[in-house]
């Protein structure tokens, strides 16, 4: 009978010099350990090399025998850096073989938009001669599986649409015939501002006794911290204990509960926008050092936006330039942070309707950072004033980064 | 004598789960890599696990034996989550001891901070017996160095800031020292807009002779394709041939030649910045589906921008919008995409001054792509349009993937 080992060793290999070398963020291993999670499988691993055959054929060998399956991203277009059918074949001695059924695929594929195949795309239906073709139904670039090892081999497209739906579609239901069923994981989460992560840590490492087989996992994107707390599902009424204690503890610092978007880079602006749809109000915005970024992300969750202004220099009167724009454009809220001083890190907040205008003069007190992080805390302040006045609650709230001026 | 090996293998351990779940983007990675290449050394390989004490000494133990020098990036926070130390301690037999002149270096980060060092944060004074300091003069984390299985091990901080600082101040020193001199790498790079990867990977391939060692690797951001040619020092000469070649090929599309910010993320930007500089002209920006995209990329680079719009809402009479912002701001220019239709993909480029409005009427011809993909190749045209105006060119560049309407 054959030894049911305790736990598979998924790992993800991402190719491409641009990858190894950080000239493009590696948003398919992001996305693939995030969905494989969802469903159950957790991915132990990821190794990243660039686009040199002989390294490629070594780690090919390498890595079959440290894990038992093996997701191989990217290096499976037209272009002379494309190796890893090449590298694939030459790591088990074997020769790359014509599939003509693929090669009718990208013929129909160029057809279809009313160009002739360039010849230099017939490499995309060479593969290794072991390899069992998988389909792409939307890019030139077929995906395949092969055993290395006695390791399982899945090459996919690195264009993300493609590498997605082939995984959804074709790899998944294979990687779970391979899988040991595994109690499933059950992840609570929520989300802070105003407290450091070590600060939260060690209040809950003090007051709390976390059960083993539960980790709480904190991860700050200053100034948001998110916490999460993973566990079995079997334990599931111990982790609804802990999580309810966790939320006592944050308390007056939870912005919101669960997550909100996909990578939840927005989620204040998700909450933000569903206040704003429920109150039925509308808002106008005005930036100065923060850019835009207020905007962009109120406009990306969809919240009702009439319109943004970006005015780069410090404004005289700032109430009555929020005033005037809320007048023209008819909206019920002005919301902006201005006249950020570099020097002391002093800044304004306003939120205006026709029946007031807050004004808060704040000072930023924590370290100092790049101009993208102070410009992300900014946003996030402002977002955050916008809840809290949607919510009725004081607008500045617990925040170790902020002193409230005069 | 020592066998001198032909290549020296350096890994870059990356650990955390949000790293490998994807939950956060590893820019230290991308940073290191880059790093180290200007510096003529050449990362091998990344491997990144989560925080798992099992498999961090396993994987301590396994990486150290397929590598030379390996740098081991975070886990060295003061959280139960930060299992760096202890699993290298574990990794090579040892246990942790505390080192009193972290210890006191931390009691005087906290004190100057007018604060008590939380007791959670003596974890981070607690160093494998066999390590070596490696000084933090900006943060809690110290580094440290070890040997693990004949490998030299580097372990730093995960806060970007102060990881970047030991790099370069602590560590390249040491790696220099292990690192064989090799011939240094050239490495030429251009950035083009209009044409796909694929269609000029083949042009290229079809034309040139590539002579052996000189790569030329490509990277696309959509609509931006970067051409990159590596190769050794020693062979200037064939590669300054091969560069100029190249470049009379991608003309029709040449952006910029060489780097122009770190991540080169907003190249097109700063060269209209400097264009709009140079020539002492000012703008106005008018955005909707590009949502602050354009304006950003803008302010960032520096450039002389009185105001930035954002207006959700189709403009019925686009011309005199424009034409009445850039009078009461007194600008130059006013340049601004709008009137985006999701049902055609049709737009409008205005690029107007007191003297006339020049109005293009758009289709984008391309796939579909992301909503966010969608904003970047938007502000791409308005960038690339504004270069052309100011440099007396054709507005609209040769581009596969927009038709021009009318």
């Amino acid at each position: 009978m054959a030894n049911i080992k305790d736990r598979i060793k998924i790992e993800m290999l991402s190719t491409g010099d641009e990858v190894l070398y950080g000239q493009i963020i590696d948003t398919n291993a992001a996305w693939l350990s995030d969905f494989l999670f969802q469903e159950g499988i957790i991915i132990t691993s990821r190794h990243t090399v660039g686009d040199n055959l002989s390294t490629l054929i070594d780690t090919l060998q390498e890595r079959s025998l440290q894990n038992d399956i093996l997701i191989v991203n990217g290096g499976l277009g037209p272009t002379s850096d494309d190796l890893s059918a090449q590298a694939a074949a030459l790591a088990n001695n074997e020769s790359l073989v014509l599939h003509e059924e693929w090669l009718k695929s990208l013929e129909r594929y160029f057809l279809n938009r009313g160009r002739a195949m360039p010849a230099s795309n017939i490499k995309q239906a060479m593969l290794p001669q072991s390899a069992t073709l998988i389909d792409n139904p939307i890019g030139t670039a077929c995906g395949f599986k092969m055993k290395v090892n006695n390791c399982l081999l899945f090459f996919t497209p690195g264009v993300p649409s493609e590498f997605k739906q082939m995984i959804k579609n074709e790899i998944l239901p294979e990687i779970k015939l391979n899988y040991p069923l595994t109690d499933s994981k059950l992840c609570y989460r929520l989300t802070t501002m105003g407290r450091t992560e070590s600060d939260l840590a060690q209040e809950i490492d003090a007051i709390l006794e976390i059960p083993e087989n539960i980790t709480i996992g904190y991860r700050a994107a200053m100034p948001i911290i998110e916490l999460k707390a993973t566990g079995p599902e079997s334990q599931r009424s111990e982790m609804d204990k802990l999580w309810q204690q966790i939320k006592s503890i944050v308390n007056a610092n939870l912005l919101y509960e669960g997550v909100l978007n996909e990578l939840d880079e927005s989620g204040l602006a998700h909450v933000v926008s569903k206040l704003l749809h429920d109150k039925n109000q509308s808002v106008v915005i005005i930036e100065q050092q923060s850019a835009g970024i207020i905007s962009y992300q109120l406009l990306e969750a969809d919240a009702p936006v009439i319109k943004s202004e970006i005015v780069p220099l410090l404004l005289d009167d700032p109430s009555s330039y929020f005033t005037k724009l809320l007048k023209e454009q008819g909206a019920n809220i002005a919301i902006g942070i201005i006249n950020f001083q570099e020097k002391n890190s002093q800044f304004t907040l306003i939120i205006a309707t026709l029946k007031k205008v807050l004004h808060f003069n704040l000072k930023y007190i924590g370290r100092s950072q790049s101009k993208r992080t102070q410009q992300q805390v900014l946003a996030a302040i402002a977002l955050d004033g916008l809840r809290r006045y949607l919510l009725d609650m004081p607008i500045i709230g617990a925040n170790v980064w902020l002193e409230v001026m005069e």
